[in-house]
């Protein structure tokens, strides 16, 4: 076995690990002892508490604020191509016992047990996400665990998430083998949707919200619904596919409002989806001033709080867009209101709701809660693990109603 | 309009009815001004602030800890029999849109806007549960409101749930007007159960899991599931159903024993669900050493924490009936653990699975969220009304598993 190197915690630095997490900020390491700039970054290193004891495996980043990620809790094994198959067997196991079609999140980041990697499955394409330098280097061994697992007919490394930055990574996307093609096609509880996964956001597709597209039917019989942030056409599809009278996709790329037009044709509901290029919040004040009313809105925007110190400044922005749809709804509407900020608490997401509420003589009241689908597992002592917020409000007018 | 008394709160006090809660402590009243003990229980009153200011209208009960219940935030509004008729076609409303039966949750207390009362809605018949002085005086004018609204067959006073002690009222059951059978039919989904509402535990029937029972039917498929605390069979019948190969179902009580067995033949899946009559404790610790095995276990018992004092007591009832659960699961098992303690936050129940997954190497992630049901709405600022916490877990052995 190959000897890897020490890296030492100061005492008591080894509790969040103990408690579960996976993260080593640089402030822990006993840098006296093993000096962060001794590591190449992604080197694999055992992770030992003050005293010596080995805790675990870990990748080591000289260069980045969360310094070390734990790969297992035995020192004796690494994250190699033969721990890359294992994990990604048990991963894929979870996902075959729920879906029916290989359509979904095939690893979940830490909790599926590789720190840093992200990958989609689109039928017999695989979207790698490479978000530390810790799984850049092992950037063969992904490959080859891929193939003998999964067996894909392409693997695309969308290694342009801006997390790699804090990494010190540079930012590309490449087909790893034989290219494919620009456009996939994603099955999805009878839906089909067309999206791009070299340009398009994240991985091309947001699995995350599978589970709430497919509740929103319930609230989509003869409704008119908003879906603001719509990208490939998501939500309005699914609702317009459920019965909606109208549903209209707000979307600032005009790419994408193309691809929704095209995606709602390929659903039979090119008649009752209308694509609406714009600034969401820019839609949201001229259907007020034109007296526009929904029965249902979907706001579903990208996180506004990538960072802590953004949490104010963010908060006002779900403030501002939850605000104002609110306002578009009827008497007695439904805002499905999301949010993909992991610095945003549940609490302050329906605090934020329950204020604007207030504000406009609405009483706001949770009828589900949404959140992310068992192809995202939630690790309980990692919250980043559990990013996504997503509630079902009903916004009465009733002033009395206290 | 009737001159109603004044309730008189302390500086300060009101900023839990400004934030959205409905309640008032006993010590936040000014006593000295207007005393408690001029108001008879359920008697209705204007909350002021210190200042004299009015705040809405509240029902007063002077010998509870919770010494008054917002009804409105007009003082001028109050809790009558044109108010209850008001709130009820909300929250009527809200069923009606979501429901393609009568069979649901029909007022959930605060979030409905109708503190200290709960109805269950079981087709032609309503189970009313008033939990306060504040409702129990207004008897009449539910039974008025209820007839007008949704016109019931019967209607079952179920004056027994164990909170009406600490409102110094007495327990009884009775059917207002015509007395309607011991069991009712409940449809759910496709399914059919007879529960008895006059004798069962709390209205006889929880639609709040009915939500839960759903999803499991995705976990069930060809599994060998175990449903502990099993009351009716709501879990087993339903994951039977969903094709389980068997569904054990445990349950204390000889007569609620019966009643599965009875419901799972009306499903035709008599001959897919075993009946266990016994304590779980028990019987998972019996299991455990004949080597039975599962692939889905269902943990759902009785709030242990029905106050906040007995937390750490209940905190170890949870740890060691989930722990017991665990140790049956084949090597990559699902659990779905259940609290109905509004005492115990999720992430404390995550917790406790963690910890119990960690002393039997076991991985614990979180694959979905359960929780209420659109019947059961939640009042965003009052955490009281979002009591269940429902966690699909996965439970993989795997040492080595960050």
């Amino acid at each position: 076995m190959q000897q890897r190197p020490a890296l030492r915690l100061k005492p008591g630095e080894e509790r969040r690990l103990r408690a579960g997490h996976l993260w080593i900020f640089s402030n822990e390491v006993d840098t006296a002892h093993t000096p962060l700039r001794g590591f190449a970054p992604g080197e694999q290193a055992v992770v030992e508490d003050a005293r010596g004891k080995a805790l675990g495996c870990a990748y080591v980043n000289p260069n980045s604020l969360i310094c070390a990620r734990l790969v297992s809790r035995d020192a004796k094994v690494a994250l190699d191509r033969s721990t890359l198959v294992h994990r990604l067997q048990v991963a894929l196991a979870a996902r075959q016992r729920l879906f029916a079609e290989p359509w979904y999140r095939l690893v979940h980041g830490e909790a599926d047990g590789l720190p840093g990697l992200v990958i989609d499955r689109f039928g017999d394409c695989c979207v790698v996400q490479p978000n530390t330098a810790g799984i850049e280097r092992l950037q063969a061994e992904v490959l080859e665990a891929l193939e003998k697992v999964v067996a894909p007919a392409y693997v695309l490394w969308r290694a342009d998430n801006a997390v790699r930055e804090r990494e010190g990574l540079d930012l590309r996307v490449e087909w790893l083998g034989q290219p494919g093609p620009e456009e996939l096609e994603v099955r999805e509880g009878g839906l089909h949707f067309r999206v791009p996964v070299v340009s398009g956001q994240k991985t091309g597709w947001f699995y995350d919200q599978q589970a709430n597209r497919r509740r929103l039917a319930a609230y989509a019989g003869d409704a008119r619904v908003l879906d603001a942030f719509s990208y490939a056409g998501g939500f309005a599809i699914a609702a317009a596919v459920a019965g909606a009278r109208e549903a209209v996709a707000v979307e600032r790329s005009a790419e994408a409002c193309d691809r929704i037009a095209a995606n709602a044709e390929r659903n039979g509901v090119g008649d009752r989806v209308t694509v609406i290029e714009g600034e969401v919040n820019d839609y949201l004040a001229a259907a007020r001033q034109e007296g526009e009313r929904y029965d249902v809105a979907v706001v579903d925007p990208p996180a506004f709080i990538k960072r802590r110190r953004d949490r104010k400044a963010g908060e006002r922005g779900y403030r501002t867009v939850n605000e104002a749809a609110l306002r578009l709804l009827g008497r007695d509407g439904v805002l499905l209101s999301c949010s993909c900020s992991a610095h945003l608490p549940e609490e302050r997401l329906s605090g934020i709701l329950l204020a604007a509420g207030r504000h406009l003589d609405r009483s706001v009241r949770i009828l589900e809660r949404g959140g992310l689908p068992p192809d995202h597992p939630i690790h309980p002592a990692i919250p980043e693990t559990d990013y996504l917020k997503a509630l079902f409000i009903r916004a009465v007018i009733a002033t009395s109603l206290p």
